[in-house]
Formats: C-alpha cells, structure tokens, sequence
C-alpha cells in the first residue's frame, strides 16, 4: 500500500495547504534543487513548459529523493500521458483545460482503475519508487492515494463547475487564471489578476469544498497566492522556476551591481 | 520489398512461436542484449513502460544489429504513435484496450496503407533498416510485413471478440491477463493467472484462429507461458526485463551469498 | 509584439517565396546547418521523421540562432502538440491528413487564442525566443504572426479543399503529395510526381488562393518545386535532409572516386 | 558528516564483505533494478563499460535512492574524473592500472584534501546526496568515509604491490584478473581463473591485509568468487549486467523453449 | 575576425567589471535563463559542477542565443577539454589548480596557436558562432580574443603568483577561495572569507595588475564580491545557480510561509 | 577472431584505399547516413569536433549496422579514450599532434595488448559488435585488426618522421595539413593546399610507405584528395559533414533559386 502519511493525497486530504513551484525548463536538476530549497512539490508542466514525458519520468525520483512530491501537468487531452505519469510515480496529474462533466469523466477514465475507471495495470515503477510491495495492496490503495486535478479556465468550464466538481473519481479542480482571463474576456485580455478572474475563482473554490473536493490554483504574484489560501486553495503553485531564478538574480546580482555603482560615484 | 523470410509476420503467419522479451527501462542497450542473450524479438513498451518515441526509434536499430525483431506497444488509443513506429522501422505494434470494432478499426487505418487504412506515406527509416530500396515495392508489401495486434483486456473487447478479430487489417489480438483480472472481477483482485483469466485467454485465442489472425499474450509465470502455448498463443511475451534481472541477481548473487553464509557457520 | 518585419508569416503574407528544408534526422546540429548553408526555414518531422518533441523544442533555437524560420509538422491528429510547438517558438505548423472541414476547425482551435480558438495561454519560451516582452503584445499578435497548415493530401480533402480553405483561422493548405497519389491510385501508386497529383496540387493552390490563404507543398524534384512555384506555391518544401546528404556526397565524393577511377585505367 | 554507518567505506572497514554488481551498459535504469534486486553495490564502469561522465553522474543517485552503494571506475590514468565523481557523490573509485608507487600517490592526490592529497573543493552535489549539510563536516570526514582502490593487474604493480599498499591515502586495492592474466604470461593468454593469476591475487590480498588495506576483485566465475571471499577480499565484483542478462536468460526463457520442445515431440 | 566590439575578451581589457553566473546544474536552460534574467556571463563548471563536455558544447549557443558570454572551467589538468571548448565557442576558460610556471605555460600551449603555443586548428563550430567567415581572420585574432584563466588556489601558487602571471599567453589568473583556504590551513579549514584568504586575493589582484594580466574571483558572499572588486578584481563570480535558486526561493515562497503562519495565528 | 575480410585495417593492408567522410556533427543519425549514401567509413571527430566518448560509442554501432567502418579521431594526449573506443567497437583511431618517437610510443601502449602495449582487457563490446565470440581469439587478433594512427601536424613531428613511422606498434600516419600549415609558417596562414603543405605530405607518405605503415590524410579540396592519392596516401578524408551539407544544399537548393529568379526576370 502506498503509505498514506507520505503521500500528497492524505496531506491535502487532511487540510494541509501545499506550495509547488511550476517546473518549465527541461531537466531533473532544477525540479530538485528547488525541494531542497523548500518546495513540498514541484509540477513538471509538460503543456505550455518545455518537459516531455522522458523528463518528467526522470524528473519524478529526482524530486522524490529530496523529499518533494512529484506532479505533472499533461498537454490538453493527453489523458493516456496522466496514466503513463502515475505509471511512473507521479503522484498527481493536473489536466489542462477540462471544459465539461465529459471531459472530466475522460480524464477519471484514464486515472482510475475499475469500476471507477479503466486505468490500465502496469505501475511496477510507480510500486518501486513508493515502496508497495505487493500488486495487491497498490491495486487497493492507488484511486485514493493518487490525485487528478481538471482544470478551470474556460467559459463553459465555469459555468459547468458543479457538475464538474461532482464528478465521480475526479479528486479536485485546479485554476487556471490567465485562460480565464483571456476566456472572460473573449480574447481581449490576459489579466489573470484581474477582479473578474478572483471572482470566479472563489466560486471555484467554494464549489469544490462544498462537493469535498480538492482545489488548487496557479497564482502570478505573491499577492494572489495569499488571496487564494483565504479563498479555501490548499494546493497552491507559486510560482514558477523562471520567476524563481529572476527573483534569486535579484537578490544577488542586483546588489552586487548598486554597490558597484555607488562606489564608481 | 521487405524480405519476407525475414520478417516476424512472415515467421507468424508460418505457424512459428515466437517468444518476445518486454522492454520497460528506457535505453537500447538492454534490448540489444536481450537478442544477445537469446531473444527472437523485443517489445518496447510505452503504455506502462519507461519508453517514449524517441527511445524506441534507437532501440529498434539496436535490436535489428543484433538480429532481433523489434516490436513496440504505444499508449492507450496513440494510434498516430503507431504509424510513427512502423515508419521508424518496427515489425509490429501492439495497441492496448481496444474495446471495440470501432477502436480495431480506427487502430487499422493508422497502420495500414490505402485501401485497408489510411496510414500516411514516410517509411523511409524503416525501409532503410528493412533493406527495401523502392517505394513501391515497400507500398505493396507492408501491409503484409508487419502486424497490428490489438489487445484484448476489458469485458466489452472479450464479449466482442469474434467481432473485432474479424475486423480486415487486424493481424491479430493479445491478451493483457492483468487487465482482464482486473476487469473480470469489477476491480477487485489482479490475478493474471486466475482461472477466469485463463478461460477468457483461451477463448481469444479460439476467435484469433478462427478468424485466421495470430494471438499473443502476455505472461507473469513460466506456468502461464507453457499454458498460453498449449492454447495456441504463438506471440508470447516471457518475461519482462525487471524479471530478467531478478532471475538473473538470483541465479548469480544468491548462490554466492549462500556459500559465504555456509563458511560463515 | 512578435517582430513583423522577422517573421516567416509576415513574409509569406508580403507573397515572398520561402524555401524550407525537410529535416528528418533527430538533433538540431543539421537543422542549423541547413540554414548556415542557405535555407531560410527548416521544417521539423514529427510526422515521418525521426523528430520528437524533445528533439524539436531543442532544435528550435538553433534554428533561430542562425536566423532560419524553424516549422514543425505534428503526428496526425495532435494538435496539443502544435499548441506545445508554437509555446516552444515555433513560426509554423503543418497538420497532416487534414481532412474535413471539422478536422481544419479542430487543429484552428488548438493555435489560434479566443476567440478564434481556444490555444492555450503559456508563451513564455516562445516570448523569450521572438523578443516579445510583453503579454499582452503577444496575446495581440500571435494569432497573426504565426501560422498553421491544414495538409490536404486524401480524396476527401481534395474534394472539400474548397471548403477547407474557407475555415477561419487556418492560415494555409499544404500538399502531400505522395499520400495524394497513393489515395487517388487507392493504394495501387506512389507516384507523387504523376499528373493527376499535379492537377491535384494545382487546384489546391488555385483555391487557396482564392480563399486568400498561404499554399505549400513538399516537393520530391526540382521540377516539380520549379513547376509548383508557378502553380502559385509560395512555402516550398525541397528538399529533405537525406536527399541534401546524399547530394552533397554525389558532389564531393563521386567526383573523387571518379578521378581515381580514370587513374586506374 | 557522512552518516559513518550508512557509508560502504564504514561497512568494508568494519570487515564486512559487500558484493558488486559491475556495470557496463550505459544508463541508469539497470543500475537501480540491481540493487532493487539485492545488489549491495553498484560498479560503473567508465573503462571498458559503456558509461561516461554523465551516464555516472545520473547512476549515482539513481543507485542511492535504491538504497545502493554507488562506486565507479575511471579511464586510466583519469584522475581527475575520479575527482569529479566524488563530488558527484560516488562512495569509491577503482583506477586501473596502477603500476607503481608513483601512480598510486598520484591518484590519492585527487582523491584526498590536504594534507594527503590535493583534492580540490567542491562537493556540493556529494553533501546534497549523502545529507551533509556543513562544509567543514564534510572536510572531516570526506577522506575517510570515500575509498580510492587501485587496480593491480600488471606485472610491475605486483612485483610493488607491498610498497603500493603502503602508500599513505590508499584505501585499497582491486585485482583485475584478466589483465594479469594477460599481463603473466606476455600476451599469450587471457585466463583469469588461472592458477598463476589466483596466487596473485592470494598474494595481494594478503600484502592488503598486512598494510591494514582493503582488497577488492573482479570475479568471472562463481567458484572464482567463492575462492576470492576465502582468500581475504572483501570487495567482491560478481557479476557484470551482461552476465545477469545472460543468467536471467537462461533461468526463464530456457525452460520454456525447453518445455515447448518436449511439447513437439 | 570574432568582432572585438562583442567579445568578453575586449570588454575584461577595456577595464570593465563583468559578473558571471556559476552554473554547476548540467543542462542548457538555466545558463540561458541567468542571461536573461541579468547576467553578462555564464561560467559553466566541468570541475565541480555537474556539467560535461556535451552539456557546456549545449550550453554555449544557448548562452549566446541570449547575449551573454560563454565561459567554461575544465577540470583538473584537462588542456585538450579547453582547446575543445574554445572550438566550441567559449570565449574563456579557467583551468584549476595552476601550481606552477610549468602548469600555466602548459596551459597557455593548449589555448594560444603558434607561435605563442601549439593550439590545433579545428575552430569551424567556433567561427559560425562568432560570425568570423574567414580562416585566416580567426587565426589572427583568436589568441586576443579568447581568454584563459589560470586558477591560483594553492599554496606554490600563491608563492609564484609573479612569476605565473608572467607568463606569456596566460591572459589572466582567477583565485578560488576556498581551495585557497584549505590549503592555507593545510587542510584545517574551509572558511573561503577569512582574512588569511582575503589577504592572498589581494596579492594576486595586485600580482595580476602589475603584469598586465586580468584577474578574476569565485565568492561566497555579497561582501566578498563587493571587496574583490575593490581589490581590483574584474571578473567576478558572483553567485552560483544553487544559490541564485535558494535566494529565489526565499524572496518568492518565503513570504508566502510567512503570510500564511500569520493568517493561521 | 574479427573476420579480416571485412575489417578497415585488412582492407587498407590490402593496398585497397579507402575515404572517410569527417563527422564533426555531434548524433549517430548523419553518420550512418553518410555510409547509406556511399562512403566507406566515417571519421567521428573528438578533437574538433563536436562529438564525445557518449556520441562515438552511439555511432558507431549505427555506422555498422549500415556497413561501414567506424573510425574516430580523439583529443590531444587523450590516449585512455583510444582504448575506450576501441572496447567500442572502433576500426580506426587517429590520434592528434603527435610529436614525437616518444607520443607514438606512448599512443601505441594504449591501443595494443601486451608484449607490444599495454592496452587493458575489456573488449566485450567490440566483440559483440564484430562478432568474435570467443577473448582467446581476440586477443590474438585485435592488435592486428585494428589501426592506430599518428598525426603529423608539427614541424618536430614532420622532422622526426622516419623515426616515428619506425615505432613498433603505430600502424600508419595520419597528416593534418591545417596545423603543418600553421606550424611551418610559424602561426602566419592556415593553406592547407600550399605547397610547402603538400611537400610535406609526399615526404610523409614516402616516409610511411618505406616503413611498411599505413598514410592517410585530411583534404580540403578535390584537387587536394586526388594529389594525395597520387602520393601513396590510401586512407583519405574527403570530406567533412558541414562541407557535404553545404554541397547538398549548393545541389539542389540554388538551381531552385536559379531558375525562380530565371522566371521573375
Ligand atoms: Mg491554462
Ligand atoms: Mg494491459
Ligand atoms: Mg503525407
Ligand atoms: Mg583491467
Ligand atoms: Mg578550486
Ligand atoms: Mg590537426
């Protein structure tokens, strides 16, 4: 069996808020490096990031041998990539662009094993990597102790939410704010901080703790990373590995630099 | 021409059992050692394997250095991975939980050529690996040099099976018993060798004859390998490479750890 | 903004003629060099080719590094990987077998931002790569500045090109025509320099053109890339990298062995 | 500090006899299925086997997260690899070749800081992977918690193996029968199960033994292994990934072709 | 002729202060991403770090596609790994533990063409990345505008520190604390900011200035990076991508922690 | 024993000449076309190349499963690599800058098994990949079915050329006109094709044919290749990969260009 204490689903399941810093750049060094630095997860974004499934697969015991939770995000209606990756040990599958209660019976389809879906068996890596032992044991333990998240971040999405969040076997809903932002406004903005995209994304979160399901959400800025933990967010990405870097550069670099120019006055 | 006397569908089609190694840790070098060490054929699998696309287009030279077939099983309804892979040079491809006429079919159309199929014109890796110098002479024998097997592992594909053997294009079908453990039982229990299992195995392989198509299996135990041969499975997955391994640190460490233990005392 | 003046899709707007080399050796040294020796774009293979994701998110800069225009053709049908390729800076996507309207309407979906599709939001490295800085200014051009191509290469495209053309926010039709020729034959010919594909191909063009859509067309000689510019093809496709290999070994080794053949004498 | 009792150096000085299995296929996938396995120990073999650099630095903690010793060894005369691969977390290295006392105080200075050697800084990486969270803790304790063995298989190394041992800062030495074998009888022979190449290596375990030094040994046979463990070794190489592939081989597919043979009579 | 305008080379001889980034991580995406996010330069570290020759061969057009200067450090003695690199395209190279005239004149042969060494022709890679078209160009300016670092970091080096920086060819020489340190210290100490270290910076700033030569620093701290290059050090590593990582996290999910420990009272 | 009718050093002993492309690409993929489009051998160039042990290793069995012969060139002094190529399966090493009796000597104790080096044992790769089956047999084999090459490049090299051609073990020369051509005009040109270069040359090859050793070169030209057969050179490079592609593209590309811009006037 998995061991319930160690995974991220009975974390998030027992309240617990989690941060993931959002890997987009190629590789298993980084997405380790930022668990040694702090992160609890880290989610390996193979749609709009440059990871394919070789460096997710790879990158998934890199970040579990410092300790992190490994996630990925699959490319819009890859649901046989989100079993590939549990196959593989992920131990939560965010799936972009779920825009009705098909689409997320689909993707449930593909992350559960039966009744609930039609998972097809073969996790050998996945058993390795979490210490089962036994088929059996994974076989009974694997729909609860693996999560899959459906993304938000269309119109119809938005206005399917509770029958969304109602899905059988879908473990929680997951905010996409900048889609939604361009979505909302019919393609004029990408404002993903803006009120329109904050108001529907407590309405997310509201929907999905009142169907006991999980919520989680990007966020762009320190400020809509606080808002969402108020909103009811437990699992929480902020921020991603370029903005990481950026912001490490700043505070490194930078004062490097000023001191330099104030000497050279 | 894809030289006939060569090719795994030739040696199929002749009534020749042919036992294939699964390949699941990425990389070429194993897969050329398993031919190496005796193997006819390698099958590298992508669905729950740690292959992807690119790993299987090197390791199926590999395979072909050494004088082995290389075969390959592509994600969950990936079809268009199918066609890639032959046109990459494999031999067969194995495409899982086909559940249906319509999925046997639509599988079809992605690996075979007008008028079966619709499969797209770009073999020239593959004629290149095969030794097959004109187009045309490639575009009249491929379909008939190399082998579509859809696997058979739900409830719906076994109650359908006369049907989606009968299916023109399909070379053949292959038991996933784990799946069908699992399928069989609601979810309950993954008994590949269960009794049930091996009824249902050897009623596909019954359809696969009589409809004149070649049936393959994969088996967990030498019980079951012997067994699927008995039944008329001439395509038999034995055994994985992590098995290999297993058996392999078993017949090499453990006799030396027992004979150290026995001085010890 | 993407920088107009750069961009492949505003020159083949402006009616220039670009001429893309056919890579289909994985790695991104070749693609480079291809440009270091004249080409002006490079299209990557994932198609037929030996071209992953990996391989052509890496080839990509190396591409643009050299100031080539780099274009990818996706695997039938995955268009979540056009989505992923335009993320990863890529100008161009050429779709195969598209063939219906719905099909153009699907892959329109998957590259052009709402309203005219739903593409999802995530250009970071493609903002990077082209010099775009901010959001919104990609949000505002990207639909125009970069373009996807519909590959009419079946019967049934043929015979609804008009139509196709016709779908709003397909920039182009493409021509395949070696598939056309193995569809029009029914499988019997792979003659893609035969006359009825030539006809074929001439008539795309002409309703592309009428339609005020972009044309293209892979062409397997110099006649035909001669004869298909007069057709009214502006995205040329001649030629693949083997054939370059082996034309440049036909200049510089047969000439070799020809000399020292005569000395022989 | 290195965790003493979880290190191989702290279990081979504590008497305990570890075997090795030897690694020669490039990747990190076998490595860890051996230890998944039950290989204490994992040898990658820079010299003769396939890994390189990179392939060692990925092994490493691939090997770790198992639960395995990972040791290496390097090209000859490659001393400053064997540097690298202790920053890259690697427990011991194997130098091959050494001749005479001058290459063997050569490589303790790449491999032990001052005074012993001239090691330079730099384990970032080696702290991460074995959980040392303080500079001068690791300076403490680096040199005695990694091990650098030097082959001894030439005639001169033999003829010198009491002064070699000697040599303040080796850890131990590691027969290579084979080139012994070559070495002993000019070039005429390669028997490293030979009677001459046994007293040798009897020979140089025991001169290990006098010095206080650790002995290490690549066996061919099990009976060479046996024999090798009774002479003094403790650092047991038995066997190489090719040989495992070959007995797992043999310990499934044999009894099934065999049992199909039977079957066909 | 590599443009003088462009090369770090003229930039470091025109007196100004150039800051690199240290990356240790292999892989090409970081180093292009410290570009962007601020960094002139990029030293890629094959010493300590997990970099090796294919990824710094990776990594340099990398670095370059994004306008920062490709710099690399060779291990231990590796003076054909530099020549490689310069033909790669890095536009310098330090070499560690130069301990002697004889080291630094060794040095300088592999990295300057005759007569000032015996450096091999084969720039070809080199020449397109820099945009030089002409042989002859290149081999009239490559010495002036390529540098080699010489790194003094032991205790002969420090007491030669006049006599290596004036050798011909070495264009400059970089200190490396904490190396220096722990040989200070004969082993004792790691304390790379210490008086004693800071001390031997200066005189090797000084020793540098007075022959001519550049000198260049690895720090540790802000205050460190500050001071040197008060001392008059001009190429500063200042800071490496683990901690440019730490700083990021700490400046992004820091706050975040902290919010919400707050909210949570 | 490597079956001497098909080995590099049986054809060349024969007085058979034989041209290598130069492969400095870094791939397998364009090196085992190279062969398919007529060269005999391809030469994977470590030094100037881009290419590494990893890539050689790769290559070479692609360039075999085509039919040709692997040869590689590699760093400077990097003699272990020589052995390691050549447990890789390589025909042919050509070795850099060698200057003196004493570099020849030191070449050949790395590329021959004892009594004539002292080339470590570890062929089992290279056996598979040419098919001996048994180590006696290569053993007694291997010095003689494999080539080691010597560079003539300096001007101490070319002075003390009878001597060097003399060294027991060194099968034949290698010149490498770009560094002569530096070296004899003291760092003024690189004109491979000048005169005093080809004076060089023919003493070169004069000096091997009279020792009984083998001569090959690298040519720059056509007319350079012809001369040099004309000398006695029967190991000749015509030509690099970079140089193919851009006479493939001058092929077939510019009379595209031609007769478009034909058409426009
Ligand atoms: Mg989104
Ligand atoms: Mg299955
Ligand atoms: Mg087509
Ligand atoms: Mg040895
Ligand atoms: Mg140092
Ligand atoms: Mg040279």
């Amino acid at each position: 069996m998995i061991e319930p204490a160690m995974t991220l689903a009975n974390r998030l399941r027992a309240g617990e808020t989690i941060v993931t810093a959002w890997s987009t750049l190629p590789g298993s060094a980084m997405p380790q490096e930022l668990v040694r630095a702090g992160y609890q997860a880290v989610t390996l974004d193979m749609q709009h990031g440059g990871h394919d499934y070789a460096s997710v697969r790879d990158a998934i015991p890199a970040i579990l041998l410092a300790g992190g939770h490994p996630v990925a995000r699959v490319p819009v209606g890859d649901f046989a990539t989100a079993s590939r990756l549990l196959d593989a040990g992920a131990e939560a599958i965010i799936a972009p662009m779920i825009g009705s209660v098909a689409d997320a019976r689909e993707f449930v389809s593909y992350i559960k094993f039966p009744p609930a879906g039609t998972r097809s068996w073969g996790p050998a890596r996945a058993m390795e990597l979490h210490g089962v032992a036994e088929s059996q044991a994974y076989l009974m333990s694997a729909d609860a102790e693996t999560i899959g998240f459906g993304m938000i971040e269309t119109r119809p999405a938005l206005e399917a939410v509770d029958e969304i969040v109602a899905v059988d076997g879908l473990d929680g809903v997951f905010v996409g704010p900048a889609d939604l932002s361009i979505a909302l406004s019919d393609g004029a903005r990408c404002e993903p901080g803006g009120r329109e995209v904050q108001d529907a994304a407590r309405r997310i979160a509201r929907a999905a703790r009142d169907a006991g399901k999980l919520a989680g959400i990007y966020c762009n800025t320190l400020d809509d990373a606080v808002a969402a933990r108020e909103m009811g967010f437990t699992f929480i990405s902020w921020t991603s590995d370029k903005a990481i870097i950026r912001s490490g550069v700043s505070a490194t670099l930078a004062p490097f630099l000023e001191a330099a120019a104030n000497k050279d006055r």
